[in-house]
């Protein structure tokens, strides 16, 4: 059996385009782009006014069965797929997030695609890229250090600092800023309170920049995000500090879409990444629409499952937007499937037909889902070195059983050329098959009622329990009139419920709604229904202790 | 009178040219050039290889009397000397520091010298730039996560947590910061300690940054600096955390020198910052020695005034980058030299020939000093608007009296045009004098010894007291071996004591050093001789208050 390449050995071996020959290859005109170094570059908004008059192209979601362990492989298709509709003659463009330095650190320690499906220059994407990631930590903090310092100076706005609801940000797995105490010293370094750090990506900076058509839109939601409360229980927002100015103006580059490759020199576009719990995990509306100008197709992906990501994707960014998707891929793996069938990692590597059967029940359950949204929907079954004959059959026959569209998909070793099934079966699909694209409920609905459509239709439950505590705070955001905004549910990935162990597609279940809060720059209302780790920490042994450069500049342990 | 323009319209009147267009003039090629936009570049370090066999141009150091609140104008005339030499045919780069983000949202909405005098494009160059501050700031903040993960997860070096002397870092101004409590929370969280967040050009990676020569140095530089004591009083090290390789990482584009150019379109390199009290204060030596191989001068600065920044250009900078310096400019202003002879800020409007006498002291100390380095020195005396006739006179013939070669610069008002008689009397000087140049003292000499020499020699003053915490701390460093280092003194800038009030050349003074650390990354002994601020706070209309962007991407005021 021949070697398996590595991720970075593969990178390394790519014969990358300079970038200037990609944007001219696609339209992007020189005097909109803004070169970051030779690979990596910002293109500047003034091309939707140019380009205003172009038809967009097809938007295609790509999303996945529940998580498991044994991998689904979403970022990996969605950079594939992109790269099989060229092989195959369209024009595709791809949109993704941005990676978040902290996981780098720490477990993970870069990614970007996988296999022959990667985007490149992966270790710059995976370090500072074109510094967004810092830009958004900067104007987090600097909203946190205008709180501390109003307060500090007089405190005009009567803010109370027990209910300072705005955190401070670092783009790293760091535990001890988890919980801290802040303004210690006294006197001269202002009143002492608890605070909090997450991880920047979990700013509502974040998920407001990616949920902006504009830089003017940027300013006026960076101005309606909520602070704190007054003594009195008015809202304190960051435009009562009047700081959104300052953070528009240290945002007015990370707002520009960043354009790199793939392997195989297919547009990628990396631009925002908010959380896909406490916010809606997608790129920022920007970059899609960018590449639904340039391209034909525009194919990108939401975090996690499609109960999450897919739902958030089509509740909140399509309705912010005004995007309108021509159809959605849901990515499954023979090996996950197996697992929700109830099969445990170590027992992956047997052949298990029952199993997949089982676990067929997950995949079956998202199809319906987006059936609701009013779009075609196909599956990409993502091959792994080790699934059997049998068990692929099987899979597709299944989903020919229930008249689902499906294809393989071995772009992971093959890239573009392993993709081009799935690329045919989708095109055929998106030229045949209406999108009648309409949001899962109204926003005007209570907010108990839009939870309630979310957790019945999308998640098979039986209805919604809130806490005392997440009653309080409907009630509070309704005086508030902060409740007619989609809702953002923060929920496990691993499970269509809020109880991570239950696979495959439980039933019978209610769903607890602890904490409720909203997020009302970006736009929507957050339902917890557990706790949700918004700063991660470093492992025993982190990803950082094996990276190196030496003096040539080769990178180790980044992959 | 004609109306004054501000800064920002005197720099939107500049016709830049795009910076692959100076860069190509000026000998650095395509391949070497990093794009950030149109307008800055970082250059790759692979120059040196090809201009190995390049003589250097001459080094030239501009320097200043002690600060007052009446100004000195030291950024401009370097940047207006730099533009006056290429003015008069000669090819001379400029080299200067990184402007901080804090400081820009706090009381000085951002700084690149002033009127004809300007570094731009100064929007860029004053927020993000190249995101330099920012790869410092994640770097440094790895370390610490790493410091706590470590003790966190069995703490096998046994750090003790209450000799931690690694601090996080922020790029804001921040007073709430200044003394935190980290890990709360109980067990997930870590161990509780209490903490200090500095802003980020504090941070001895900054420092580290600015003194190494390549990548290699600047890895084992960062694997050198001190981070904790364990509890037996072993010293640890970011290399015994194994963090430093990580750390290199994140900064292999930010050891990169950034280019932008002048509004006279002269080339220059701003490039690191670190503060001028507990580090050195010069921008790096990678950036001067740079513009060393491509011009035949190098103009560049030093924080502070010459008691402080040209002692340590020449005794910190110079020592480790292997420089030698042909010629120093120090710049005074007849105003500032009035207020170190007496007068108050509201009287400098006032003609006062005796105040400007009798201030002349402080000029001609730091004259004088710069003669212990071996080295050619001249005047600059930055014209202000309503300087007098007669006050002009008298400065200039104090220092024909006294020997110095001295020349009026008005760059502020007319640019390199305005600064020729400047570069005349400088080059003059350079191609007639012979530099001698040595630092003041010898490494090897015990720590009170080099300090001693600075203050009796640099300073006039009597001698030097140290503190018992001082005393203790220097045998401390003694038994680590880390005492033959050079010394970096954190003393006042308004005086050549350590007490603010004593303008002049006050006499029959001792200072007192109240605290001794070391940076053993950096390579060097900071003696503090009272508080250094090392996070500023915000004032109570700070300058991101007025700050904003239109949809235009107009920006106001940021200056």
């Amino acid at each position: 059996m021949a070697k398996f390449l590595s991720d970075i050995e593969i990178a390394q071996q790519a014969k990358l385009k300079p970038i200037t020959e990609i944007a001219n290859e696609w339209n992007v005109e020189e005097d909109e782009l803004e070169l970051y170094g030779k690979y990596k570059a910002k293109i500047n908004l003034s091309i939707f006014d140019r380009l205003k008059d172009r038809p967009d192209g097809k938007l295609i979601l790509v999303t996945a069965i529940n998580p498991t362990p044994a991998g689904e492989g979403k970022s990996t298709t969605t950079v594939g797929l992109g790269q099989a509709l060229n092989k195959i003659g369209k024009k595709a463009f791809i949109a993704l997030r941005e990676p978040s330095l902290g996981p780098v650190f720490g477990v993970k320690g870069g990614a970007a695609g996988g296999g022959h499906a990667q985007v490149v220059p992966m270790e710059d994407i995976n370090l500072h890229f074109t510094g967004d990631m810092h830009a958004i930590t900067t104007a987090n903090n600097l909203l946190s250090a205008a709180i501390d310092n109003h307060i500090h100076q007089g405190n005009s706005l009567d803010i109370d600092s027990r209910q300072i609801v705005w955190k401070r940000v670092l783009d790293m797995n760091d535990r001890a800023l988890r919980e801290v105490v802040v303004a210690m010293g006294g006197k001269p370094n202002g009143f002492v309170r608890q605070d909090n750090f997450m991880i920047t990506v979990a700013s509502e900076v974040m998920a407001v920049l990616c949920l902006s058509n504009d830089l003017m839109d940027l300013k006026e939601r960076l101005g309606r995000m909520l602070v704190a409360y007054s003594r009195t229980g008015k809202a304190i927002t960051a435009s009562d500090l009047n700081v959104h100015g300052a953070m528009a103006l240290l945002l007015k580059d990370a707002i520009k879409p960043n354009i790199v490759q793939t392997l195989e020199n297919t547009p990628a576009l990396i631009h925002g990444g908010p959380f896909a719990n406490i916010a809606h995990g997608c790129n920022s509306i920007i970059a899609t629409k960018l590449g639904l100008k340039l391209g034909d197709y525009l194919v990108t992906e939401a975090g996690f499952g499609a109960d999450l990501g897919a739902e958030k994707f089509l509740d909140i960014k399509c309705r912010y937007g005004n995007l309108k998707p021509a159809a959605v891929v849901i990515v499954a793996t023979i090996r996950a499937l197996k697992m929700h069938g109830g099969v445990s990692k170590a027992e992956l590597g047997e052949e298990n037909l029952d199993a997949l059967k089982n676990g067929f029940v997950n995949l079956s359950k998202q199809v319906e889902n987006i059936g609701k949204f009013g779009l075609p929907v196909m599956v990409a079954v993502n091959k792994f070195f080790n699934d059997t004959d049998a068990e692929i059959d099987l899979l597709i026959n299944l989903c020919k059983e229930a008249g689902v569209n499906v294809a393989l998909n071995d772009v992971w070793a093959k890239g573009g050329e392993g993709g081009s099934d799935m690329a045919k079966v989708l095109v055929d699909m998106v030229e045949n098959q209406a999108s009648n694209y309409k949001p899962l409920y109204n926003i005007e609905d209570s907010i108990p009622d839009k939870v309630n459509t979310i957790v019945t239709e999308i998640y098979g439950g039986d209805g919604v329990i809130f806490t005392g505590k997440a009653k309080k705070e409907i009630k509070k955001l309704e005086e508030l009139g902060l409740d007619k905004l989609p809702i953002c549910m923060a929920k496990t990935q691993y499970s269509l419920s809020d109880d991570p162990s239950l696979l495959g597609a439980p039933k019978g279940f209610k769903i607890t709604v602890k904490e409720v809060k909203v997020s009302a720059g970006a736009g929507f209302i957050v339902c917890l229904t557990g706790d949700i780790m918004t700063m991660p920490g470093l492992p025993k042994v982190p990803a950082a202790d094996r990276m190196d450069i030496d003096e040539k500049g080769v990178i180790t342990g980044l992959f």
